[in-house]
């Protein structure tokens, strides 16, 4: 059977999961493109539903739900869809102290930069992030932009005031215009990174815990950088020592 | 005066440099917002003309051209537009070695990739950057992506070949998923990073004119990084002795 109706209850429960309430209602995310539903299957997220184009001729469990091609490009949130996504269960996690070093997203705001930040996370061994006041991790745009970081990491989403109790005699370090140049920082074994909102940084809550401030070294003719290139160049830093082991 | 009309042959010019097409013909690219603006008349670019819409309060050249709140919607390339956007000479630059350790940019296909490289290499003081085959850097979301990045550095437009030709003598490093560490790697005070297409890569031409593949060091299960994110890490891993000293 094929699916053409938007007004299938299926269809319509799907189109809510590309907004924040749908998501939150329903405890779903989407999960989009042969690469990364492939990822997610393996990645042991629990998914829940799989729905495919008509036209789409990949692999697909047996329970998988087929929609015309029209109704897949209402659902899909990309401009050439690939013609396969997931409805994929958000992991319920409760709160608690880091397995090793860390993130601390304070006030992260685009989601391009909240899925860049979590690829990078993923990528350079931060399993456990903290978002505080950010944009939706479970967003399309974020969730395609973290490229299956998604799958790897912890994402803990909580008031600034219960992570920084959860961080508890962990020293934050806060990426900032100003401190300590972070590429002749010594950090110790275990730390939480800091970051900040796109246009305001760091909040005062985060500043008045950290243990310093630490600042990427800039000709003085640029302001500041991307806060996902930042983010990054910031992970790396402060884990060169084992990365050159 | 103010201009109300999009047939005005002014309104129809800046409304062509949103395209490529346009900036090609007239020379022109745009630069919009009051913080970028006021960067551009500062930082010696040619400023060919400002156009202000008819409720912007800032400060203005006395040669500004007015237009009404629609038609500076229409000419915008905002969500919620300030109100002031530059009609600025693209430099004419002929083709010459760089002055210090420079970028090579492969192939880089997407405008918010470019314009956060771009801010990355004005921070990191990779002065000049030479574009093959890469997305036009004069487009409205790459320069507004580079953050005046684009005032302060010195962008060129060749064929591969000649890039290369230009570069003689210079060892160029291919930022790769293979290779030697980055962290580990020593290079030489002068150098040409190369960072390849978002999703291939390095070109065959460039990994052949390369002394060396450096690779970021990344968790099996995070297959890559966001290009502009892995363009940020190896320009300052590849930089950190010069900005510890």
């Amino acid at each position: 059977m094929i699916l053409t109706s938007k007004s299938n209850p299926l269809i319509r429960e799907t189109l809510s999961l590309k907004e924040k309430k749908g998501r939150k209602e329903t405890g779903l995310f989407l999960v989009e493109g042969a690469k990364m539903a492939s990822e997610c299957l393996k990645s042991g997220m629990e998914t829940e539903r799989v729905i495919a184009s008509e036209s789409y001729r990949g692999e697909l469990p047996e329970d998988a739900v087929r929609v015309s091609d029209g109704l897949f490009r209402l659902l899909s949130d990309e401009k050439t869809p690939q013609g396969i996504l997931c409805r994929v269960r958000i992991p319920r996690r409760t709160l608690r102290p880091p397995q090793g070093s860390c993130l601390l997203l304070d006030g992260v705001s685009d989601p391009g930069n909240m899925g860049a930040i979590i690829r990078t996370a993923s990528a350079a061994g931060y399993k456990q992030l903290y978002l505080a006041d950010c944009t939706d991790p479970w967003s399309p745009k974020s969730v395609r932009a973290s490229m299956s970081g998604i799958f790897f990491t912890e994402l803990y989403i909580a008031p600034r005031a219960e992570i920084l109790q959860t961080l508890e005699g962990i020293p934050v370090f806060a990426a900032d215009m100003e401190g300590e140049n972070i590429f002749s920082f010594s950090p110790p074994a275990v730390f939480a990174l800091a970051v900040g909102n796109e246009a305001n940084g760091i909040s005062e809550e985060v500043f008045a815990r950290a243990a310093a401030r630490l600042k990427i070294p800039m000709r003085p003719e640029q302001e500041s950088l991307n806060a996902a290139v930042a983010a990054g160049i910031a992970m790396y830093a402060l884990k060169r020592e084992q990365f050159t082991k």
